[in-house]
């Protein structure tokens, strides 16, 4: 199992009226935190897109679990459970508050597409020799 | 069954640079459809909130299927399968593009929660009068 | 002089936890307010991109007057005051409430760029041809 | 003068399908830029909501000389040429790319407003006695 943890400031812009953070805006959280559990890797999403691979998402899942707040220092936890071994990759996300408390639970399914055939491709040998000592 | 169409058109700003709309974005399309479902009811959202019931989401599930582009008219298919007789509510949806080619299936789930209280309530009776003639 | 009027509703997603639309969410009001004004020319900005012509901002300038709520069907004017005769165009806003309130006053400008060389361009004949019979 | 820098990395869900940012994303941009410069005072924003004072934007301004891409690490630039002295305050931002190329100059007026009695009120005397130091 691989995990990692990234941190980030909620910004005013990703409130509502609610006074918590718009619900819609936990797919960015799930971004970013996917985004820096690649880094940490070595890699990083752009780079694979300039290998030319692109990552689709195909399924987004999140549960409210208590709302996130302006200028809360949050903590997205990313774990990956399994090793890919085909197209797909799940991610699954949890997000907390500085008090630790679990606010969201969630997850974002990608396929590996080959930009140039536009098919179904694999994660690159590089990441998957990285992420193979973690399984 | 109630069952609602909308449509809208896709900003610039709801793309990405894989020139499809960001995933996150349909969180936002979800809520422009749940709302005109509500309003042709001779409700709105809106009011709700003013009567002091607010209704966060608990539950987002999406299904990307093919993408949705800059500029195109979409149509957000809203349904409500049962009606709600506690404090909880779920619409799925669906989304079309021009050529009626489903793009998105999902799922947001709402508590109706009282503001003064912050205590789990009910849909109001005026709402679960109008909606009830459909079930 | 050219003008024209859009409509759209202000979506929660769009406020802010000052029960007001986010500033920065008015660029975005823009967009579909100068997409619009350039759709009843018979042209579309999608279209233009097609020919080979993208138009990135080079200046944003927005003033708030008074602001904008959750589920205002809010009216965006969108002024050409002057016809373009080099690579820079300049549309002028005003955003307006139900009650015909002036919310925001703003301006865009945008240059013309050819996609394929990336040097400035101008706008396409057959849109300056609808536009000059306003001027 | 007082100036501060503060850096964050663009999101994708930031870019458009003109593989940069999308113009409307610097208004969130210089958000983080005038908070982070508050937080380096000692104060945050926040607190001052909770003091009953809030700063809605009177004026945006924004122009872009050279655009933003994904994952890069922009750094953000905070300057308050002049200490307030009354209920506007101005900042003036500068958006720099890794390569410390100038991308994006602006600004933003905000007002203080009294969330009470919502009349013009002043910076609260703490900041203002942070903030005195430097000028």
């Amino acid at each position: 199992m691989y995990t990692h943890l990234t941190n980030l400031r909620v910004r005013y812009a990703e409130t509502d009226q609610m006074d918590i953070v718009y619900y819609g805006n936990y797919a960015q959280y799930f971004e970013v935190g996917r985004a820096e559990a690649i880094r940490a890797l070595g890699f990083t999403y752009k780079k694979m897109e300039e290998m030319g691979i692109r990552m689709p998402v195909v399924k987004l899942e999140v549960n409210f679990l208590r709302p996130a707040h302006y200028d809360e220092n949050i903590t997205i936890k990313t774990i990956l459970r399994e090793l890919p071994d085909k197209h797909e990759i799940r991610f699954e996300h949890e997000v907390f508050n500085e008090r630790n408390k679990l606010l969201t639970t969630g997850a974002v399914t990608l396929f590996f597409i080959d930009t140039q055939t536009n098919k179904r491709s694999r994660m690159p040998a590089d990441m998957l020799a990285a992420l193979s000592t973690y399984f």
